[in-house]
C-alpha cells in the first residue's frame, strides 16, 4: 500500500463507469430472462454451472465456489429451483462426499430455451459496439484482475 | 439481430472473464467491508449514493434507479439501514414528492471510516495491474456499453 489509498482521477471515473456498466448490465438482462424464460439471472447462473460439467451433476461446496454464493444462500435457492423440477438435489451421507446438485431434463430445456435470447442479448449491448482488438484487451484486462483476486475462493 | 445469436469463441471467453471478475471481485470487496467496517456493499453503495448528492438527501425513486433495485428490495434494505442508523427516511406525503432518504452522522461517520480501506482494495486488486492506457481503454469500453443500455431506468 502506498502513501495514498485514493484512485486518481481517470481510475475513478473507469471505476464508476464499471460499477454502472455492471449495475444495469445484469439488471437488464435479469429483466429479459425473467420476461422471456420465467428465469431469474441467479437461476440461469446455476444452470450455466451445471451445463459445463460433462454429467451435470456438481458438488454443492464447488458450486458455491464457482459461483461465489455463500452456503447458506446458495442451498436456499437450490431449494426453491428444485422444487421448479429445474435441478434435483442428492445427498450422499454414506461416503462423505457431500451433496450434489444435478440438472434434470427440465432444467435442460429450461437452458436451452433461454441461451439463444440470452447470447443474443450479450452480443447487442456488449460486443457488438466493441471491435475485435477491444475484446481482446478486455480479456487480457480481466486475467490481469482475476490473476491478482488470487485462487481463493 | 443477424443470423447466429451466439458468441463467438474470443467473446465467450471475455464474457466468461467479464463475468469471473464481477463475482469474485464483489465477493472480496463484499468480506473486506463486512470484516473491517461492519458494512454490506448493499449498505456501500446506497451511502455513496447519499454522500454523492449536495446536502445527502435523496428521492427514494431516484435512489432506485441510481441502484438499480427494485422498489421493494430498496425499501427493505433502506428500513433496515435506517434500523442501524445509518440513514434516515422522510415521507412528504403533503407535496406528493414522495419518500425522501438521509444521510445521518453516523451514515456519513461510517462511509468516511470505510472508504480509504475500500478504495485502497480496489486499487489493489483492480488498477494496480493495469497500465494507464488499459485504464483509459477499459472507460471507453464501459461507455460504449452504457450507451448501448440507453437511458432506460
Amino acid at each position: 500500500m502506498t502513501a495514498s489509498p485514493w484512485l486518481d482521477d481517470e481510475q475513478q471515473q473507469t471505476w464508476r463507469a464499471w460499477l454502472d456498466v455492471n449495475a444495469r448490465l445484469f439488471a437488464r438482462i435479469s429483466r429479459e430472462l425473467q420476461a422471456t424464460d420465467g428465469l431469474s439471472l441467479q437461476d440461469y447462473d446455476v444452470l450455466v454451472a451445471l451445463t459445463d460439467v460433462p454429467d451435470g451433476s456438481v458438488r454443492m461446496r464447488d458450486l458455491g465456489v464457482k459461483l461465489q454464493w455463500e452456503k447458506s444462500r446458495l442451498s436456499k435457492h437450490l431449494t426453491r429451483m428444485a422444487a421448479r423440477g429445474l435441478v434435483a438435489r442428492r445427498e450422499c451421507y454414506d461416503d462423505r462426499r457431500g451433496s450434489f446438485v444435478e440438472l434434470t431434463e427440465e432444467g435442460l430445456a429450461a437452458i436451452r430455451a433461454a441461451a439463444p435470447g440470452h447470447a443474443a442479448l450479450v452480443r447487442e449491448v456488449f460486443f457488438d459496439g466493441l471491435s475485435g482488438e477491444q475484446v481482446r484487451e478486455l480479456g487480457r484486462i480481466c486475467a490481469t484482475v482475476l490473476e491478482r483476486l488470487g485462487d481463493e475462493g
